[in-house]
Formats: C-alpha cells, structure tokens, sequence
C-alpha cells in the first residue's frame, strides 16, 4: 500500500493547540494527520505551571505528557518532519515538507507556535546544544559551577539571569539597548547580585569553541571596542518569532508575523484555521492555546462535512 | 467597616470562563469580585468530560471541584446574587443585583452563560425541582420507575430520552414540529423502543399537579385534540438562551441574544470583555469557554493598569 498522503484535515504543529485540535478532530471521526517537528512546544520548557485551571501546580513536560496521551488514544497518525510550503493549488490545501513529501488535505489548521530568535553570529548553529541554548529552565542545570552568558535584557534575559546566578560562578548579561528592558523588580534583582556583571550597549558578535563553547566575542556598541571573554555556556533570550514563514503565499499575516484570527480560529480562508502562539491573539498561554486549537477543529469538521466530495487533487468526484 | 462594593474588576458568571478569568486575574494581583447565582454553570450537568484537555475522563462535577479549588487558593471575594443591569454612569462601570446593591468596577468580564429556554405554560414555575426539571443527567436517575415526558425533539431532548428509556417505564417524547430535529442514529434508537411514545406536532399546554407533578395536557398541533397524559416527570429540553437581558443598555448582541466578541475576548466597549458560552464563538465547549476567561483577564489586566487612578465614581483622583 502507498503511503497515504490525502487527510480531510491536517494539523501543523502539536503544542497545546495542536494537540487538542487533534482531539478534537479525532472525536468527530475525522480523518486527521499532526505533522510537526516535535511534542509540546514550548510548554516543554515550563517547570513550573500553576495556571492551567484542573491542575492547581503541574510541570510542563507532564502537562504535555497528559495531553499526548489524550491524543494517542485515538490514534492519529503523526508524521515528524518541518513544513515548508502550503498552498492552495486546487479546492484542496498542499503541504510541503523538509523531507520532500507533499501531503494534501481539504482544511488545515496551523499551530505551528513561535521559535526562539536567533542572534546570527558566527558560531551560533554551529555550537547549538553545544554550549548555546534557547531555554534557560530546560538547560540551565547543566551549567552549575560554570561561567556563562545571558544574550537579552528583557524579561526572558533576567528570568535567565536570576534563575543561572543562584548556580553559576559568574553570568554575564549583555543586552545591545543602552538599558535593560525588563521590569524594575527584576532589574533591582539582577543588578544587585555579586556574581552578575552587565554589559549595556554591547553586541555579541562571535561564539568561539572547539567541540563546545568556550568563549564569545563582545563588541561596545558605542566605542566599537571588541573583548573576549570565556564562558562555556551561552544563553539566548532575544524573544520569539512565529513559525509563518511557510504560510506567507496564502495567507496576510500582522506586522510580527503572526496569523490574524477571529473569535472562532479562522483566518479569513475558507478550510484554513489558525490556533495557539502562532496567532495575533495577545496573550500567550497554554489554556488559551487549547481552547482555539478546539475552536478550529471544530470549525474545520463543520467545514470539511459541508464540502463536495472531491479526490485527492481537488476535482469533483461526483 | 462598610461593605466593599468598588473593585478593579468584576467578573459575572463562575463557570468555566469565569473561573479561569478569576485566576488570572488573581494571579496579577488585581482587586477582583465574582458575583454569580452558582458555581460551575452547565458544566455540572455533564456526567462525562473527554474532551478537556489534561482528562482523558472526569465528570463536570470533579472538573468544577478542580476550578474551584483553583479559584479558593487566591481567596477571591465571591457574591451569590443574579445581575440585573450593566450600565456605565461614569469611567466605570456600575452592577445593580437582585437583592438591590449596587458594585462598581473599572472593567468587566461578562461570563454569564446560557440558560435553559423554558416552556412557558401554566404550571412550569410552579412545578420546577418538583417534577419539572431541565437537565436529565442531573435529575434522571431521580424519576427510576416512574413515567416522565420529555418535550424537545432535538439531540438534547433524545439524549434525555435515552437516558430515561432505560430506567422509566413509558417516557413520552413530545416535539412541536412535524418531525424529531435531532440526529439520525438518535432518532433510530429512540423509534426503536418500545417504551417509547413520539408525539410530534404536539404541544405542552400545561403541567398539571399537587405538590408534585401528576400529569400534563397535550395539543395536537394539526388537529387542535387535546389530550391528559399522567406523568410524574417533565424534563424540558427546547434550547438555551444566553444570560444578556442585563447587558442591552450597553451591548449590542447578535441575534439570537449572544454577545460578539474579538479573538481577544474584547465586546469593543473599552474595559468589557466576555467569554463562554454567552459569546458568539460558535462552539460551546469548556476548554473554549476557560481560553478566552483567560484573555478576558488578561485584557482586563492589561486594561486597569493603563487608566488614571479615579475614585468609586469614576472621578479622576489625581
């Protein structure tokens, strides 16, 4: 039997959203396919949650796990692979992937969540999960004892800052703004600790190694000045960008590059739905993840049993 | 010391959105009041949950226990009253209850939810929680061994029905249309049993009694017949209609009474927000209706702490 590669509805992404989407959708005996590059999310980084209503104190990794379990009790396929292309060649929606497979579906919903910024220096991809890190509470303990580097003076930065000098010998935090972003009570923290020292105004420009980290290049953004310094681990806390890049031929997104939606998940697209951190709703959180990723599985089976029977290139098989 | 009747935020209704809006709101620390008839809204009346996400299964009362226990943590003042009109005299907004008091409040969070749609007869007040009752997995068990009659012909009327036809000798089904509304799988088994009596275009003119319900008179809709049927329960499942006569001075609801709402949970007045089944997102779920509590509160927060200080009466105290 060929690999099947036409579903009613395929869900891009299995976060929160994703994931209850798929829930949902399975309920309603749909036939459904996940693709994404992995379980979770970011909900995988959280250690601590206490405002998913249910569970009054729940890690992330176990959250997760609750929810895969809820998913895998219906059974619905799971391909592991980046999207890198949806269009709409016909009635039906295609779907390109990193592996060179192209998947089509009738409606489409993408939850495919936002991905750490990059800083884009020399040595960044080459040192990743090598030194260099996108999440402080996933990777922090592995650096105990160890001199290190925080990139961001937001909010993640000195969340990173305060969390890794409880543990680490000396943090340096760098931010590239002539002063750090993040609120005050932070700034007070961060700023009367010891073992902190911040460098304002100040750019990282390289991220040097062998097999793994071993120093990074500064360079004063006001004097232009360059220093070396050596930590061994390096983490980057510069924000969040959405994964849309894949999406832009269908679809107007805002000006960060979020999905817009209405109060029901749609995009504006007849059979394309849009859910969780991806979207240009405000607030990021799992619940509210969740509860859009059911709106749009449910405005996607409403959509999906209105429809003409057609095969799999779109056409009118009646 | 008076009673507080001034808060930041006041949040109507204490079901799924409006739980999940008070631990947010309480996590950011605001001056929030819940004022509500009951707690839990319709999700009590749900013997079986496989769709909220984090529960594979739970019933609505163990997953209303949950939220409350939630919302306890924060100690978030609670009134037990019913709302009867939203105005706005001022910068704030201003909430007169049932038992004559009025709160104020700089934003509000309108989660009212939906309330069974009543007959409308001589004898249905009267009778209500004394034979007739408009939820069949709260109060079926109640009427074992007892004939019942169940008016409303679509799939919350013969899910009631086939719930009551195996523990009650003889349930009527009544149905003012031609034919039964609900879905065909449904109407077969319902048509299927043998204790089952389907009396379509016929209406319930009465419910008749003493202390309890005895019986109910019929009329033929096609022929104007009336006829005395002896049933000791009547279970009414016509519909619901969304908790807003409260709100039409300051809202314009959709047509069936709901209240529109942005993917933010924003009504477009500043400072009102709603969420839950009074909206017009168009599934009805609780994991839908806890999401968009939590952007309700966010919102809400958001809001607040962008205003001016004012005093009670919205006067600026600056």
């Amino acid at each position: 039997m060929p690999d099947k590669t036409y579903y009613e509805l395929i869900i891009l992404g299995a976060g929160p959203a994703g994931m209850t989407a798929a829930v949902y959708a399975a309920r309603k005996q749909m036939d459904v396919l996940i693709i994404s590059e992995n379980v979770g999310g970011q909900t995988t980084w959280s250690a601590e949650i206490e405002n998913y209503l249910g569970y009054k104190f729940i890690t992330g990794p176990e959250l997760v796990g609750k929810f895969e379990e809820h998913v895998n009790e219906f059974n619905v396929p799971h391909e592991f692979t980046r999207v890198t292309r949806l269009s709409r060649p016909g009635a039906n929606f295609a779907i390109e992937t990193d592996d060179g497979r192209t998947f089509t579906a009738r409606a489409v919903i993408v939850a495919t969540g936002k991905s750490p910024r990059l800083l884009g220096v020399p040595g960044e991809k080459e040192f990743t999960g090598r030194g260099v890190t996108y999440c402080a509470t996933c990777d922090g303990p592995l650096f105990s004892g160890k001199e290190v580097l925080v990139a961001g003076g937001g909010n993640s930065g000195l969340d990173a800052v305060v969390q890794l000098m409880k543990i680490c010998p000396k943090v340096y935090l760098v931010e590239r703004d002539p002063k750090l972003r993040a609120d005050a009570v932070m700034v007070s923290r961060v700023t009367a600790a010891e073992n902190v020292e911040i460098l304002t105004a100040t750019a990282v420009v390289e991220i040097r190694g062998e097999t793994f980290v071993t120093g990074v290049t500064l360079k004063g953004l006001d004097d232009g000045a360059m220093r070396d310094i050596p930590v061994e681990g390096v983490f980057v806390e510069i924000g969040l960008v959405p994964n849309t890049d894949f999406v832009k031929e269908v679809l107007r997104l805002n000006p960060i590059g979020e999905v817009p939606v209405d109060c029901a998940a749609r995009t504006g697209i007849p059979g394309l739905y849009a859910a969780g951190d991806v979207t240009d709703v405000p607030e990021k959180q799992i619940i509210i993840a969740a509860g859009d990723g059911a709106k749009a599985a449910l405005g996607a089976y409403s959509y999906v049993v209105r429809l003409p029977a057609t095969d799999d290139w779109g056409r009118m098989s009646t």
